[in-house]
């Protein structure tokens, strides 16, 4: 009982600790941006600088106590850090790596009238990641058993340090492009002020690092993420009841799904490519931008309709939910739900841009029709993804059904269980054998129970074909915003609206959500799928 | 079990519900904001008057129900809904109210050139305000029962509306504020553009209405919390074994708190007054501002001392924790945390912009000691009160430790036991006597025993005065920004740093908040004054 005394303190402390460190964060980098002189840059580089510095340490001397501590226990969390987290962050920091070299390299160019602050920060950076990178990959399912408190400290120390990150990156990427919009022909050297690139090599690292902005804001939530996840599981004990049941994914038996999801796949891909080669073209854009945009409603009209009729079955047929705790399972539900605002939050503002303006253009109508199937579309995948997530797996529900019966083959009894119609017969007939020999029923009622099954059997192939185009279909609105489509801009409707620094700043802070969602339904419709 | 999937349906369908409905608001009213010309004015207006009425019908439907199925079970839970915080929902209820008659007197003056929506909105507003007051009073408490998928939908529409009505008067207060702030010789004309007033009357109706909006405010925010207990109370079971002990709530034994409280509220209101005079004349400003500052760093000063010493009390007196699952407590302890975060918030850009300004000036140093102290204030005053929240009653601690025992007047106990050193005395002298009549521990045993619960008698007796002081001051920290201290825009400093719109914003929403937790904090004071 005393140690949960200490587990809430430890907690309590550790989450207030996160909040100041953030806070601050907050108010130094806006204090950064909105003032006209950046006055206060030096402190925010400084600060961050020493953020990371921390808990790149802090990483360090985890990773000594683990090893250390090989032989004491070391309890994982199998659900905890997914391998498509893993390596996302893994992609995303190689990504953030290539950032951050291009930043020394602009730095150097200008150390004549730059602070050497501006290289030791993205220097730190640097390591900061490394050592985060691989701290992630292999401690990320820990439930951590010694030193409670002090890894609860640090953890929020690293989970608040990203998202520190995160907002002073958001920040700038907001700025910058909102004083390249503005000005497009003053290029690049009005974002920097007094100290500008003059030589070409520089230039070009500062369009380079430009670019890779998107993958560093991704690198940071990802990050925070799996550190709020294995702050939760400090100190936390697994149950190894939780049967790890490791079925392969096999998609060959559903090959409509497959085929939808694939032809969605393939022509999302074309479809971005050209766009991404026309949108730069004045004359091509409101081709580009009409093409896109009836691909996304299309798309976005057969992953709306295939969960809605994938959780009309589900009410069709009645299977038990699991409603036991499970709170791996409430943090998918829960990001998965927080995720899908990003793209709510810029639909919402597209959608009264539109309506306000109400230009009657061909592509502001089909913006408005893709803002609204965006957010349908979220609504009932996140409807059939946690609803699936809640139905029990078959084969545990049949278990149960006949544990009433009494077998003595109990043990094996799932694998005679294969065959339904097997196992059905046989029970119907010991039933029917024991009361009466002569009359002929037993043959109807097997047909009727097998037809039952038959139909039980339709309706998990239907849900299983739903999933698997879903899941593929997923991969294409993740790979179109992740790799730099952003007709969100390129309509220029909203950004007329709202003006510069606002509109930029809701995309850039929205999409990264969007973008996150998209790899966490992949993930969590596999586990949809396999459920079923 | 079936149920429970249900409940999950209904929880999550109505969630989702609820986001959509904030999320379009939130653009609407940041379209009509941030767009030069006030086009989606309108739609805002019919979006909110559309949304009270729905709310409001709901909620009639809810109280005939409710009226109707009055012998059914209506299971009522006692935590939720206290008394404070219906007293203050009717009180900032009030003054909505006649925020409302101002509103809708102003835009009878403008019918000439305003749209008739103008005053649709305010009185269905009205109506509104006055169902849903009586609807708070009435039905805070209830664990609704019956229809629980309606009601879970009805209250996320209410808890939805609150917080849309709380987005746009925070937005309209703000964008009214820096007009006037920017420009404070133009009067209230400038902020209405084309259809201003020109009588008298006109602009006293909208000089009033605009002083009552800090309380229009903070009604939506009390509405949505209490709105967000009674969803989250659908379909709970209460168990009824949480001992409703009513101690009498008596402070005339701790006259030093109740000394050191009442000074420092008296001198508060005294100073509090002098200020709100001073302030407005430009010769007296600066020393009004000196020397509210100064009272506030000494004040803040106390109460970060003496949670500090309680809470280095409890570390010396260490009690069993109560870690028992308590959900009102959980989102007491939820409401402490985020509510507090408005101050830091305020508290962080002050620090940030008197330090990058670092004008020197005197009020300008006070203002960064007062921003720190806060701060620290909130900080310490939380771990004080969470602690104290989680520790068991003495009595509950002193059964446990007794059951061991058979007893035969286990029913009375708790009566006998009032006298603590009689009883403590008289069972050690029933063991001894058991094992050896001649020799003479007891008599030592059982001073010792005296000694040590005086000594925690006198533990207990400093964090009763500490939680008393701590109640009283949390008193006028609530009266001073709830009746219209400002010194965050009397100072200057941060309205220039960051400039008007921003800064107005960041006060207007962290202020609420900072209001909403001084009056949170007193009840939980209370709470913890008790149980101590």
């Amino acid at each position: 009982e005393h140690h949960e005394e200490w587990k809430n303190g430890g907690r309590l402390m550790s989450l207030l600790l996160g909040i100041n460190i953030i806070l601050l964060g907050c108010a130094l980098v806006s204090g950064g941006a909105f003032h006209e002189v950046a006055v206060v840059e030096r402190e925010v580089l400084s600060y961050l600088t020493v953020l990371m510095g921390l808990t790149g340490c802090w990483m360090v001397i985890y990773l000594v106590w683990t090893a250390r501590h090989k032989n004491s226990v070391m309890l994982k969390d199998s659900h905890a850090g997914p391998v498509w987290l893993r390596a996302g962050a893994v992609l995303f920091g190689v990504c953030t790596l290539v950032l951050v070299v291009l930043k020394i390299g602009k730095s150097v160019t200008l150390i004549h009238c730059e602070s050497p602050l501006k290289i030791v920060h993205p220097v730190i950076q640097g390591v900061f990641v490394v050592i985060q990178t691989y701290f992630l990959w292999v401690a990320s399912q820990d439930c951590a058993q010694i030193h409670l408190n002090r890894t609860r400290f640090g953890l929020m120390l690293t989970l608040s340090t990203n998202l520190t990150v995160w907002i002073a990156a958001v920040t700038d990427e907001s700025l910058h492009q909102s004083v390249h919009e503005e000005d497009p022909h003053s290029g690049p050297k009005a974002a920097v002020g007094d100290c500008g690139c003059e030589t070409e090599i520089c230039s070009s690292f500062e369009t380079g690092y430009y670019y890779l902005y998107p993958f560093n804001i991704e690198y940071s939530l990802f990050a925070s993420a799996m550190s709020y996840v294995m702050w939760k599981n400090v100190g936390r004990i697994m149950s190894h009841n939780s049967h790890d049941t490791h079925h392969a994914f096999k998609a060959q038996n559903h090959i409509v799904g497959l085929v939808f999801g694939i032809a969605v796949l393939v022509s999302g891909l074309a479809v971005f490519i050209v766009y991404e080669i026309e949108v730069n073209s004045e004359e091509t854009r409101s081709q580009a931008l009409t093409m896109f945009y009836i691909f996304n409603i299309v798309a976005l009209g057969l992953m709306s309709v295939s969960p809605l009729a994938a959780s009309i079955t589900y009410r069709l047929s009645k299977r038990d939910m699991d409603s036991h705790k499970n709170p791996t399972r409430t943090l998918d539900v829960a990001l998965l739900i927080g995720a899908a605002l990003g793209q709510f939050f810029i639909a919402y503002y597209s959608i009264v841009a539109v309506i306000a303006v109400s230009p009657g253009h061909l592509h502001d109508t089909l913006n408005l029709i893709y803002s609204i199937l965006m957010i349908v579309q979220h609504l009932l995948q996140n409807v059939f993804i946690i609803e699936g997530l809640h139905r029990k797996p078959l084969h545990e529900e049949h278990e149960e059904h006949h544990h009433n019966y009494p077998h003595d083959h109990d043990k094996d009894f799932n694998e005679v269980y294969i065959n339904p119609i097997a196992t059905v017969s046989g029970e119907v007939s010991t039933h029917e054998h024991l009361n009466e020999l002569d009359v002929k029923p037993p043959h109807g009622s097997v047909t009727h129970s097998t037809v039952q099954h038959v139909r039980a059997d339709h309706k998990t192939r239907l849900v299983k074909e739903i999933s698997l185009f879903l899941l593929l279909s997923n991969i294409i609105f993740w790979i179109m915003p992740a790799f730099g489509a952003r007709p969100q801009f390129e309509n220029g409707l909203e950004l007329k609206f709202y003006g510069y620094p606002m509109w930029i700043a809701i995309v850039n802070i929205g999409l990264p959500f969007g973008i996150f969602y998209r790899m966490h339904a992949v993930a969590s419709l596999v586990e949809v799928y396999i459920i079923s």
